[in-house]
């Protein structure tokens, strides 16, 4: 059994010392084995220019992977967490910027996943991701990362699926309400893997833009049970056991094993 | 707009003169475009030996086909349901049963399926599906069918409405309490299509074995939204109009189209 769970806060748009402070205050207390945060948790979501992004993105390694490295070694744990990452280049024209999730483990920063489905106006701010769904070995559990609107295409979670991933961790700040919920959900039945939900909760307004989160963080099991469920609009910090082995066993009656039961020949290629 | 609906209703095992009564007298007495009725729906689904499958499955077309052929001629109509479909062949020891679903309209018998994704005992009386997923251009609407636990599998949905499948019949004998319904509100929504879910209700009790179908038929729009729910467990004819065109519209936000948002170059081959 392993502890997993999430940490559903409403980060203070542009003040990176506040939200980090904020998780670690939250890490220090808590006992888990892999922790989810949010997206894009570090700055706040709601930009409204590309120079702002740039301002506010990071390079991966940078400051914040290195702060939360140091929270991650000592209490020898995993932390998924969304965050704007900046890309340096030679010259500011190139400059680009992804609305990405990082993996940092025991041993410091294990992956990074550029968010591959944008949102609305991320199309503005943010590159389109260019990393390959991949499963991460964590040697308690294999995980993949997803970031908010990615769990709104099949192929997505079934690609992490298909390679043995047992948990998804998936920070976000989703705004359609009850949907992304209902869609996580599914998502888990369908492939038989746990799924860590983080949203953020509140409401974001900057600049005539205004966007508000529905927080419902939630915990399924790989038979769809809503196994821990935050409130949705309100600071919540819960962690459960799990047995990720659970969703090496992709039978959903006796006979019927999800993943021998697909029938590639008739699909057409996506 | 367009009149779809689905006869959520109990057939009797083995009785296909009393089904076909049945749904001839439903028939009658409606006006609709589509009607989508229960899998299996001729004949009952709980099989309990390859033998009486093939006793009761009959050739499409067949009798069966034939009588319906003359009710949806008459009533200028198109009707999708599931029967048992036994291929014939040279000698009995290669006769083969599929669970399928067939459409038949103005003219006469349009298309059949083949249920690509047998659950549980199903795979020891039929065959497995071997008719590709296919979108039928109906004239009033682009539709495509899937039997019951195929809606499982992403893919399959995907094939279809990748095709231009503006609605999906879908006949159904579900027994996992609530998932189908939900499974299938993420499907309609994922896709930006109309689904319509034409469920049986009641208890089968045969040989020692006994299945108990959740009813709850339901109509869902592209945005996931319930048009129409039938109760649990009772009798329901249900039929209402849409606008078969509002399934081409893949925005779910002005700047996210859910098709041209996909990412085929990320996903792993199925």
């Amino acid at each position: 059994m392993i502890r997993v769970g999430f940490y559903q806060f409403c980060p203070t748009f542009g003040d990176v010392r506040a939200n980090l402070h904020k998780i670690a205050e939250a890490i220090e207390k808590i006992r888990a084995d892999i922790l989810v945060l949010p997206e894009l948790c570090i700055t706040g979501y709601l930009f409204t220019s590309h120079d702002e992004v740039a301002e506010l993105a990071e390079p991966i390694p940078g400051p914040t992977t290195l702060f939360l490295e140091n929270l991650t070694r000592r209490k020898h744990m995993w932390l998924v967490l969304g965050m704007a990452e900046r890309v340096e280049a030679n010259d500011r024209s190139s400059l680009r910027c992804y609305n990405s999730a990082v993996l940092i483990g025991p041993d410091g920063l294990k992956g990074v996943y550029r968010k591959a489905h944008l949102f609305l106006e991320e199309k503005l701010y943010f590159a389109r991701g260019d990393t390959p769904f991949r499963v991460y070995d964590l040697g308690i559990a294999r995980a993949g990362m997803l970031v908010c609107f990615d769990h709104f295409f099949p192929e997505a979670t079934r690609a992490l699926a298909l390679q043995g991933t047992q948990i998804i961790c998936h920070p976000s700040n989703l705004v359609l309400a009850g949907k992304g919920q209902q869609i996580t959900r599914v998502r888990a039945m369908e492939n038989r893997i746990f799924w860590v939900l983080a949203n953020r909760y509140g409401t974001e307004e900057r600049n005539g833009k205004k966007l508000t989160y529905t927080g419902a963080s939630q915990i399924i099991a790989p038979d769809g049970e809503i196994l821990a469920q935050a409130p949705p609009n309100e600071e919540s910090l819960q962690i459960i056991e799990i047995s990720p082995s659970a969703a090496d066993d992709k039978h959903v009656t006796a006979m019927n094993d999800l993943f021998q039961d697909r029938r590639p020949e008739l699909y057409k290629a996506p």
